[in-house]
Order: structure tokens, then sequence, then C-alpha cells
């Protein structure tokens, strides 16, 4: 088994699908390379977590797997030690990151998924929580967390919900590629715009994205490149 | 002269418009009445501080007024207290927040706006920052302010550039207004949609809307209206 066992989904939904539907293959590959029966799902991106575990469990359980709510649980660390594996689900990601810094989840998740090596499946603001940092989400600030800093599952950011701005739109507020390029600006680090659709798999040292389309990759140096389906992104793990 | 002497533009730009231009009658209204002939620019939300003074300048001189930018100034305080009118440039509202706590200017600004009644023009970013709150920029988070909340010069909340999304988009990224009303779900605090080429004018206890379109309310109740141009929004003012 290879350490970290990440998948990290840009969206839940995509045009056209039921909810979680576009990524069933994604998912049953790794739960069934995993053993994996029962998905301890992280519900704090939204506001009513029971209802979202419910949403959760009614995609996934046709297709045999049970969801436990971690906010169900009295011990939280006990449960992160016994999880099979870890679905973080999207939402507002600071209301998301500010939750596990209040109740002290990171280092806990960090410990599990880097060193037990426990699966992790992130969607949206599930992703931008495990990459370095949540500079890179399109969210609202609704909440204020301590740090914008993440678990660091990955050593690059991701852009969720990735899209072009139409070039005939007479808005002048910014595009979604000059506030990507303003990260890069302030931060030299990489960021992966990650279309609808599209996944991020990644198993030790190798990553592959997963999905039909392509993902733009915005590099440290200010340039840019769309990488294809498929395509390595090992070298993105590399935090050289 | 009434206190506050605010005037908040949504943006900048407005298609069709040269830099600050949809906005020179409001702007030179202000000036006008309060006799300002030189205008102290705060450019802290964009990286390069020198030119984005001198955009503004080309901006405004033809117009008969002189620009100087905060950050060329030894004593920021002093330039604070000797200031005529300060105008907080748009950019990114992070960034531009952060700064204006490392620098301390908070208070000062505070005080010599809501005491001594200097003018305040915000523009996008330097609206949000006018506002009790951060929390409804649409910017990306590239910086970590140590907190969301702002100068208070208006007890609500501004989402600048505001827009309906395109209903016909297969996009499954939040809406603006999912935005907003996420914001208005965790805050009960009213936000005002300020369309891009609007503008609030708060002279003492009266503000209202300018600019030739609508703005949108998003009420604390979680309700939503639309208010013609030239609304009375003096209501927003009580803090009741």
């Amino acid at each position: 088994m290879s350490v970290p066992n990440l998948l990290l989904l840009s969206s839940s939904r995509v045009h056209g699908h039921g909810y979680l539907e576009h990524a069933r293959a994604q998912l049953e590959n790794l739960f069934k390379a995993s053993n994996v029966k029962t998905v301890l799902f992280v519900p704090y991106a939204l506001r009513d977590h029971d209802k979202y575990t419910a949403l959760v469990r009614n995609a996934i359980a046709p297709w045999g797997y049970d969801v436990e709510g971690l906010h169900t649980k009295e011990n939280r660390g006990q449960a992160l030690r016994d999880a099979q594996a870890l679905f973080v689900g999207g939402g507002n990601t600071f209301v998301l990151l500010r939750t596990l810094y209040e109740l002290q989840l990171l280092e806990p998740i960090r410990e599990q998924v880097l060193q037990r090596g426990m699966p992790y499946v992130g969607s949206s603001a599930g992703t931008n929580v495990a990459t370095s940092s949540i500079h890179t989400t399109n969210d609202m600030p609704v909440a204020h967390p301590p740090s914008f800093e993440a678990l660091g599952l990955v050593p690059f950011n991701i852009n969720p919900h990735y899209l072009e701005t139409d070039p005939n739109s007479e808005h002048k507020g910014e595009t979604r590629d000059e506030r990507i390029a303003e990260f890069v600006a302030y931060h030299c680090r990489p960021v992966l715009g990650l279309r609808e659709g599209t996944s991020v798999r990644v198993e030790g040292n190798k990553a592959t994205l997963l999905g039909d389309r392509n993902a733009k990759l915005f590099q440290s140096d200010g340039g840019s490149k769309e990488l294809p389906p498929q395509a390595d992104l090992s070298f993105l793990l590399s935090k050289d």
C-alpha cells in the first residue's frame, strides 16, 4: 500500500450527474484496493452535519459502502484511528478549516494519512484543506480560521471548480486566472486549476490527473500550461 | 458638514468607461462640497504602490485634483491628520486589510473619518474595508489578516462587483447569491449587493444609492429585495 493514498476531487457534483456519480469508479477503485467498507465522513463545511452525512450515505450506500459522521463520535481521535477511510466533503472552506483547528483535528488527520496510510478523499473544500493552504479557495470568507495553512498532504495548491472566465464578459471583477496569478505572485507556489469532473489521485510518490478534461497548471514562475487527462503529476509532489 | 462623509464605489472600472470615469460626478460633488484639492491615496491592495498611485493621479489630475500616496509618507499618522480626503483603492481585500493591521492604520483612519469628518472614498476592496468586515469580499484569500473585522464606518456589509450568476450555467460552484446567503446565515447581518457602476453615499445619518442600476439587499432574516437608483439606504445605518 502506498502512503499517502489520496483522491482529491474538484467537485462532488458535475452537470448531468447525480451527487458523486461522476467519481464512482475513482472512489470504488480506491476503496476496493484498500478494502474499505465504511467511510468516516467529515461534514464540517456545511451547517447541517446530519443532513450532509445522510446525503453522502444515500449516494454511496447503493454501491455497498457505509458512511459514519465524524460529528457523531464522542472520541474523534479514536474514530480517526479506527477509520478505514476519511471523506472530507465540500462546502465553505473557511468554515471547514476553522472547525478543524477548533477541534484540533489537523494533526490527528495528518498522522493517520501520512503515517498510517489512511485513504483520504476530499471534494472541493475537502480538497482545498488537503493541500498546502486554503489560499486558493473560491469561497466567501464567512469564517476566520487562525491560519490559512492546511493539512499539507500535498505540497502544492489546488483551485477546485476551476474555469476560464467568459472572455466576452463586461464584468470588471477579477477573472479566475487573475486571482490565481495573484496568489502565485505573492507565494511563488504552483496551483493546479482542477476543472469540475477531474481529480488528483496520489499513491505514494506518484500523482495522476483523473477525469476526461484537462487541468491548468499555474507554475510558480508565473507561467501556465494545460495538462491532459491521465497526466503524470508526480513532479508536483517534489518540494523543491 | 455631515460626519461621516463617505462615498463607497462598487468598482473603479465600468465597461465602456475609463478608470474612475463613471464616478467623476460623484467624486467631484464630494470633493467640492468639502473643498478638497489633494487626495491621500491608500494603494496597499495592489503590489506596486507607486504605479497604482500614478494610475489614480493620472485619472483625476485632469479634473483638477492632486494625489499623494500614503506609502510615500514617513509619518503616516500625521499624513492622515493632514489629509483633506482619503481614497482607498481596490485590489485584493485580504492584502489591503492585512496591511492596514500591520501598519496599525485602522484606528487612526476611524478617528479621522468618524470624529474629524475626513471624507473617505473607497472602491471595491476599499469599500469592503470601510464596512463591518471583509467577510463578503469576492477576492481570493492570498493573505491572512489577523481578523476579518474592518473599519466599521458603516454597520452593514457590502458585496462589491455584485452580479447574478447566469442561470443557464452548467458550473456547479456556488453562485454569488448562495455565497452571500451563507454569510447572512452565519452572521445575521445585512449585505448590500452593489452592482458595478453604483455607489453608496453616506452623509451623516443619511445614506443614498447612487448610479443608474439597482442594488440587491440581502436582509438579515434571509430575504432579499431590489432597491432602485437613488434609494434611501439610511435604514441600514441604524445598528438595531
